[in-house]
C-alpha cells in the first residue's frame, strides 16, 4: 500500500452572496480541500466530490483528529493509496451558520447557501485548483443534514452534480423531526417560551449542547419555513404553548423533503452516474425508515441506486464515509 | 376521621353483545363495584362513578394492594370517611380484549365495547344496586386510555353520563400514538413482519410486557382502523416494512381523537356538571400537550372544565384520582 | 387437562414477637395461604414452600392480578392440574416494613422478621393446615430481596426447611448494593441530607416509587446494620455527603451476604434435598454476578444445586416462578 | 479586548524512553504548543502549563474545532487578550497508547508516560520555547483522566509543578471505576470472554466507541495492575466470568487513587501555589464525590484548595477549563 500522503489546502473565499446575510454569519469563510497524492508533482485534472457536513458540523471539522476514527484526510490516503478509489479533490464547504446549519437552503432567515454553493463555491473551485470540470465529474455527498443537503443539490442541480450521496440523510420529515415536536415544545418553554428568549439564552448557555433538542427545531424552521415579518425571522409548524401542529407551516417542511421532492426531480435522479444511499438499521432519528420509503419513491420513478443498511445508529459512523467516496469516485472517474 | 369501611361487590354479568366477539374474549365477566359505608346499613340510594381502566388494565386491578400506594377501595373509604367527597357507588368495567384493551369502542375486531358498557352495564348495575339513576347523578371518569374511554363515552353520551374526568386522557393522536410509529414499524419486524406473525409470537412470549411497544399500535387499530377482510380484522395506518404512514387509516384515527370528536360533541360537553381534566408535565407518551389542546377547543367551544397539570409523568399517578372523584362526587350528589 | 382450582385461605395471624417492633408496623397480619384442588375434599397433607416477597412486596401481593400475566394461585392451578408438580400449600408470609421490606431478618430498627417466620409462622400454618410436617416436606422460595429471604433462611435454619429456590436473589453485596450507593447519596441530598429529613419527607410523598433508589439503601441498613443510638436506628455504610464508605458497617451488610455466609453454612446446604438458583442473562442489579458467585463457592463447598440463567432482566419474571415451584414440590413430596 | 492571536507550534519530539514500548505505540510524537500573542514580537519568557488529555484524548485534540465551542487556543487567545489571565505557554503532551491511554502512570503494560512527561517533554520544552524554567513557575492540569494526570504527577514531583488543576480528575476509584466491573465483565463476554480475544476483536470494530466500556478497564489496568506475565501484560482485578473481585489486584489499583496517595504526598501538596479542583454535579461517573473525599483528604493534612461543583455532567464541560487556566497562571506568573 502507497504511503504517500495527499495534503490539505485551505482555500479562502470571500463570498457575495453571504454578504449581509440575515443571521449575521461571517461572508468570508474557509474552504479546505483535500488534494491527492500526485498533485503537486504533476499536472492531471481529478475529479471532485463535495463532502456536505451535518448539522453543528462545518467541512473544517471533517479534518478533526480522534484517538480511533480516521479523520477524512487520512481516510482518502488509505483509500486511494490502496486502490480502493482512484484519486479526487474533496471539498469540504462551510454552511455553518447561527442556528448550526443551513440545511444547504436559500432562507430569508440565514441565507442563500444553496446558492453559496452552487453559484460562488462550485466555480471557485474549479478555478483554483485542478478539477475535471463538468457535472459528469463532479459528485456531492454528506451524512445526516449534509446527507440532506446532498439529495437536495444533485436533484435539484443536475447540471451541476452527476453523482449523489447519502448517509442517513434527513428524509420522511414526519419521522425524521415530527416526532422531536413535542420535546422542542417543552424545552422551549424552559428558555422563556418565545424564539427570541430561547435564542437569548442560547447564546449564554456555556453548553450549547445541553439545547440542540430545541436548537434543532429553530435551525429547521429557519431553513424550511422562514418569515421575514415573524420573530427571528422563522415561522415554527406547532405551538410554542400546546405543541399544536400549523398545517400550513408544516406544508412549506414538507415541501423540502426529499420523499417528496424526488418525484419533481425524477429527471435529475434518473441522470446521476451513481446514486448511494444508507442508513443504520439503530438510526436513533429513524432515517432508516425515511431511507427506506426514499427508496421505494425510486424504484417507483425508475432511478436506478444503491442501497445499505448497516448495523448501527446515527451516531459515529464516519467508517461508513469510505462507501460513498468509493462509489462516487469510481462513477465520476 | 370515619374508620367505617366500605365493602367491595363482584357482581356476575353476562353479556348478550359480546357473545361471539371476535377476539374470542369472556362474554361473562365480573364487575367490582364499591359500595360506600353506609350502603348495607341503610336505603339510601347513591350517585355511581364508572372508572375506567387503562391499557392493558380492568376494573378488578384497581384492587390490586401495593406496599405505598392505596388500592381503590382504601381510596374511597379515605375520602368518603373524611367527608372529602360524598358516598358513591364506584363500578369498575373489565373491557379487556386479547390486544389489551377496548379503548371503550364499538370495533368489529375485538367487540361492542361501548355498547356493552351503555347498553348493558349501566342498566344492569341500576338494576343490581341502590343507584341514584339518571345521567344528572351518573359519571364516568379513568386513567390514560380510561381517560381516553370517559372523554368518549361522555362526549357521544350526554343522556347517561352527567359528569366526565380524564386522567392523562389519549388525546391528539399526533403526539399520542403517531410518536410510537416507528418503533412500531422496527419492533413488529423482529416478530416476523405481520400482524399474525406478530400475534402468533405475543402469545408465546413468557413476558409480553416485552412487546408492548408494538402491541400498544395493534390494540389501537383494532379499536380504530378494524377492517374484516384484513389479516387480524386490523388494519394499520403505516407500512409494516418502510413505516409509510397510510393516510386513510390515520384519518379513520384521528376521527376517533378527542380533540377532533369535540367540536361535534359540543352540546354534550356543554352538558356536563362538571369536567375534570388533568395530565402531568413530564408525561412520557406527551399527553399534557393533547390536554392543552383539548382544553383549547372546549375554550372554543365555551365549554366549562377544570384542567391541572401536575410535577409528575404518565405512570404510577394513582394518588391523582382522588382529584376526579372528589369533583365528580360533588357534582353528581 | 385438570381445570379444578385451589383456593385462597387467608390466616390472620397475631405476633407476639413483633409486638412493639421499633418501626410501629402492625403485628396482626395475614397471611395468604394456597391451599390444592383437593384439599376440602379429602384429608391428605401437603408439603408446604414458603414463597417470599421482594422488597416493597408481601405475600399478599402475589395475589394481585394482571392483564397478561398469572397470579401465582392460576399459576399453581396449572402446574398442579397439568401433573407438572405435585400438590402443595404456599404459604405468603407478609414482613413489610415502613421501610419496605425486613429481608427476613432480625433487625433491632425493624423487628424480629427471622424468628417471626421460624418461630411463628410455620408452628402455625403447621397448626392451622393439613401440611406434611418436618424440613423433610417444607421448602422456601422467593424473588430477588425474597431469594435472599429464602436463601438467608434455609442457610440458617436447616432443620426447619429442607429445601430452597431463589430467582435473582439478592448475592454479592459488591454489586447488588455497593454499586447504588453514589446514586443514594446524590438522592439522599435532594431530601434534606439526612435520614431523619429523607424519612419524613419520604412519607409525604404522593408517589413514593421516586425515592425508591434512596429508600432501598435506607432499609438495606435497617436490616444489616441497625444501631439503637442512631438516627432512625440506622448506621448505614456512606459518608451522607461525600459518599466514602464506612468500612466497619459496610463490613456488617457483607456479613449478611449468601456468598460471605455460605461457607459458614456448608452442612445446612449439603442437607437441602433440592437448591434451585436462577437469575436473568440481562439482570440491571447484576444479580447473575451474585449468582455465579455464589455457585462457585456452592461448588467449593460440595454442595450440589440447579442454577440457571435466563434471557431476561430482573423485573416482571414471574413466569419464572415455575420452576422453584416445580422443583422444590417435587423433592419435598 | 484585544484581537491579537496566540499561534500554535508543533514540536517533533523523540522519546528515548518509550523506544520499544509493550504495547508498540510510537515514540515520535508531536508536541503542539500555544504561544501568546506577544511571543514571536519580544523576547519574553513565559510560564508554561501541560494540559493533559483524558482518556481517548490527545493534546492535538484540544486543538479540534465545533460549531459552539471554542478550541483551546481561541479560549487562551480570549482569556489572554480580555486580561482575564497573563500570557503563559501551554503544552499539550500526547501520552496516547493503543488502549486508549497511559493515566501518565509507568506502566511494563504500556510505557513509561510519567517519565516521558516529566524527564523528557518538560526539559524539552524548556530547551525550545522561552518558558519561565522551575517549578514555580510550571504547572499542571486537565480533565478526567487528564485531572488525574494532573493530580498524579503533581503530588508525585514537586520539584518540577508548582501548580495544580483538576477537572473531574479520576478519584476515589471505588466509585469511579469500581461500578464500571459489572458492564466491564458482561461486556467482555460478548468479544469471547478474554483479554485477548477483547483486543483482537476491539482492533476490528469499525466504530471502537462501541467497546470504550470494556476498553477502559482493560486501560486503566494496563496502568495500575500490569503484570508482563498475564494476557496483554495485564492483570485485570475481576475474575472475567463472575465479576469477583480479586483482591491483590484491586488493591494495586487502589494505591494509585489521588484520595490514598495524597496522605503519602502531603508535604508535596501543601507546596503548591495553587490547587485548583472542580467536577459536576451530575457527574456520570460519580466524580463529584470522588472531589469530595479528596478534598476532605486535603483538609485533614492542612492543603489549601480551591473546589468547585458546577451544574453540568461529565461531558462537553470544556468550557470549565478558564477555571484553572486562570487559576494556575496567576499563582505561576
Amino acid at each position: 500500500m502507497s504511503k504517500r500522503r495527499g495534503r490539505i489546502e485551505v482555500l479562502k473565499h470571500v463570498s457575495r452572496v453571504l454578504q449581509g446575510n440575515a443571521s449575521g454569519d461571517p461572508y468570508e469563510r474557509d474552504l479546505p480541500c483535500y488534494l491527492p497524492p500526485d498533485y503537486d508533482a504533476g499536472s492531471a485534472r481529478y475529479p471532485v466530490i463535495y463532502f456536505l457536513a451535518g448539522f453543528t458540523g462545518t467541512g473544517r471539522m471533517l479534518l478533526n483528529v480522534s484517538a480511533f476514527d480516521e479523520a477524512i484526510d487520512a481516510r482518502l490516503d488509505r483509500l486511494i493509496g490502496s486502490g480502493a478509489m482512484p484519486p479526487i479533490i474533496l471539498a469540504m464547504p462551510d454552511c455553518m451558520t447561527r442556528f448550526g446549519g443551513s440545511q444547504y437552503t436559500n432562507s430569508s432567515a440565514t441565507g442563500p447557501y444553496e446558492d453559496y454553493v452552487i453559484d460562488e463555491l462550485v466555480p471557485f473551485v474549479d478555478e483554483k485548483l485542478r478539477t475535471l470540470p463538468g457535472r459528469d465529474h463532479r459528485g456531492v455527498t454528506g451524512k445526516s443534514s449534509g446527507g440532506y443537503g446532498a439529495l437536495r443539490l444533485a436533484m435539484r442541480h443536475p447540471d451541476v452534480f452527476g453523482a449523489l450521496g447519502s448517509h442517513a440523510g434527513d428524509a420522511y420529515f414526519d419521522y425524521c423531526y415530527f416526532l422531536d415536536f413535542p420535546k422542542f415544545v417543552l424545552g422551549i418553554q424552559k428558555y422563556g417560551g418565545t424564539l427570541e428568549s430561547f435564542y437569548q439564552r442560547f447564546t449564554e448557555l456555556p453548553k450549547k449542547s445541553e439545547a440542540f433538542d430545541v436548537l434543532n427545531i429553530v435551525a429547521m424552521a429557519a431553513c424550511y419555513s422562514p418569515n421575514p415579518d415573524a420573530p427571528l425571522g422563522i415561522d415554527v409548524p406547532v405551538d410554542l404553548r400546546t405543541g399544536e401542529v400549523h398545517a400550513a407551516v408544516w406544508q412549506r417542511w414538507l415541501d423540502n423533503d426529499p420523499v417528496r421532492m424526488a418525484p419533481k426531480c425524477a429527471d435529475a435522479l434518473r441522470s446521476m452516474r451513481t446514486i448511494f444511499i444508507d442508513a443504520g438499521l439503530r438510526d436513533e432519528f429513524q432515517l432508516q425508515l425515511g431511507a427506506r420509503i426514499l427508496c421505494k419513491r425510486l424504484d417507483g420513478l425508475g432511478v436506478r441506486y444503491t442501497y445499505e443498511e448497516f448495523d448501527d445508529g446515527h451516531m459515529g459512523i464516519v467508517y461508513r464515509y469510505d462507501r460513498s467516496l468509493v462509489e462516487l469516485s469510481k462513477a465520476l472517474a
